[in-house]
């Protein structure tokens, strides 16, 4: 454990708890009481505070506006039987989001900061983590350019900040998705690994396209051929294939590095699942499929944990599938919402307790 | 012309033009007393108002901010010696807006808020415009996303603001330029030819690694081989090779239609120099510079105009130009400034009266 920053703790006066109708949490639409703003300016890291979650004042020549300096993690805390708070892997996506920032020409977030700051702003916004079935406080942590001046360069300056969400299911039903045959996500070389805010903007042409066609996401592709499998909207991707789980590689820098995908990996492994990371074409998937070989297919991310897949439409090849396919999806996500919600022994040390 | 929209305007009581030093005028770093804004709810343009130059309040949730739905473009406008105010060629970068809004899943701009808007606030800010040679008042129109939730949906809110800039040359030297083989900028398919803010945000990283190097600024390739030419950093490329203009061509959609790059060409044809839109391979560059063939390199763009280029280096070849070889870039740049200024007839009524 790192020392925790140093900490200008401000609360409200009034928690806005009440108004939230926990009953009813669409994904990342109520934020809670606090949030925690920390800035970078001359090379360091000058302020961290957490304060009432209020707007922003920016200048309209923003870096992160004009230039897309700007990125994310997701991340979620649950509550166990016992009202213990514990957080999802979240160094994981600690040492991604540096991996991003450094890609992005960002400033890296200081350990400290972003565990301990989060721990901290989860302790005292705690009594808004659900505890209601496929709910948790989704944790956002963001960083963008604050510069003032139009010039194309890294900025100078940036702000870090955490916001909290009580949060219900990402997807409450199976997905239909399509095979992107036209829009490209990512190429070798480019920013596909990171989760940069521009990766999202530039999704959701297709998504809207794939939407009007009666599809919920597209499954993304090369850039070349359009002919190799890379991700789901923003989930990353498993296919059932002769009683193995296959999902396509990390190796060309085109696809981002789930920590909820390398947990699922590490779980099918306990189950004595092989796990091939490959590339995957998109023939090859038909072809399972018309043979009988395609067991079943789903998406993994921290939104949506375990998203089954109901529909694989690609050219003129629709690849169904239903309730009964989804055995080993189904398998992975109980064993992972166990130890998520402490009803597992946490073996891998994967929660971080707040 | 279009009828002027109902625009509220609110003026500053004190100008701050008194504060600027016109004499050192860095690109964007100084901003004109007024602002557009107009906002986009409900499916349609509820409001468009000039007001102070001000900080906007936004919540951290900010779809722009953490999805990067966010795009701009860069227009200059010119004194003429009669002190009348001339914008170059706005209508192209208007309709390039609106391609660039549409590939990001966003609402177009209407012609009449675009062009009277950005009439009327440099009617109201005209003193701003220097009338240095080689300065101009920078235009900097840019709408980004604002609901205020995390879910990665296209947002149903939106802000076009435009802001000015008075300003002074871009690159005040010749440029060395590196060739970039490792980072990609786009791929087919992609948003390479969008002015989103993306864009610029992946870019930072081979730059701040040229720069490094001693370059100024990459030379990107492809994303498939590194090897076919696309643009320089923020600009569209120009090769002369026996006596022809070579400049790649725009088919891929992974380069930027410049309105400056379409200018070049219409001037060169003018001039009765040959030009040829099309893919073009580092090995015919350096073939050509080898044989003596390639006479100059040049950059084109609405903040640069037209940016000499000293050194191209790719692996060990470097291809070094002096002053001496600038004769089209330099003819052509004259020519353009004539027109800009209102020294030589408008032929093409590429000028906007303000």
């Amino acid at each position: 454990m790192v020392a925790a920053p140093d900490i200008q703790v401000t609360k409200v006066q009034h928690s806005k708890i009440k108004d939230v109708d926990f009953g009813h949490l669409p994904f990342g639409k109520f934020f809670t009481d606090h949030m925690l703003v920390a800035k970078y300016d001359n090379r360091k890291w000058e302020s961290v505070e957490i304060k009432p979650y209020q707007s922003l004042s920016l200048d309209p020549s923003l870096t992160a506006l004009h230039y897309g300096q700007s990125i994310f993690e997701g991340i979620k805390a649950y509550k166990d039987e016992h009202g213990e708070v514990f957080i999802f892997r979240p160094y994981d996506n600690f040492k991604r989001f540096n991996t991003s920032a450094a890609r992005m020409n960002m400033p890296e977030v200081p350990e400290e900061i972003f565990m301990e700051g989060m721990r901290e702003l989860i302790r005292i916004d705690r009594d808004w983590i659900p505890a209601e079935k496929d709910h948790s406080l989704y944790i956002r942590p963001f960083m963008f350019a604050t510069d003032a001046m139009l010039g194309v360069h890294p900025s100078d300056t940036y702000l870090f900040i955490i916001i909290l969400s009580p949060t219900g299911p990402y997807y409450p039903r199976p997905l239909k998705i399509v095979v992107e045959e036209k829009y490209t996500r990512a190429a070798p070389g480019g920013v596909g690994f990171a989760k940069n805010a521009g990766n999202y903007g530039g999704s959701l042409l297709a998504s809207t396209e794939a939407q009007k066609q009666g599809y919920d996401q597209v499954l993304w592709t090369d850039a070349f051929e359009h002919k190799w499998l890379q991700e789901v909207g923003t989930m990353n991707v498993f296919f059932v294939i002769d009683n193995k789980a296959v999902t396509p590689s990390l190796d060309e820098g085109t696809i981002l590095d789930g920590v909820t995908r390398k947990s699922v990996i590490t779980i099918l492994n306990e189950m004595n699942v092989p796990v091939e990371e490959r590339h995957v074409h998109v023939d090859e998937l038909v072809k399972a499929y018309q043979e009988g070989r395609l067991q079943e297919v789903f998406g993994t991310g921290t939104a949506a944990t375990i998203a089954s897949i109901q529909t694989v439409k690609y050219q003129d090849h629709v690849l169904e599938f239903s309730e009964k396919d989804w055995i080993l999806s189904m398998e992975v996500k109980k064993r992972l919402d166990a130890i998520r919600l402490h009803q597992a022994p946490d073996t891998h040390e994967w929660m971080f307790k707040v």
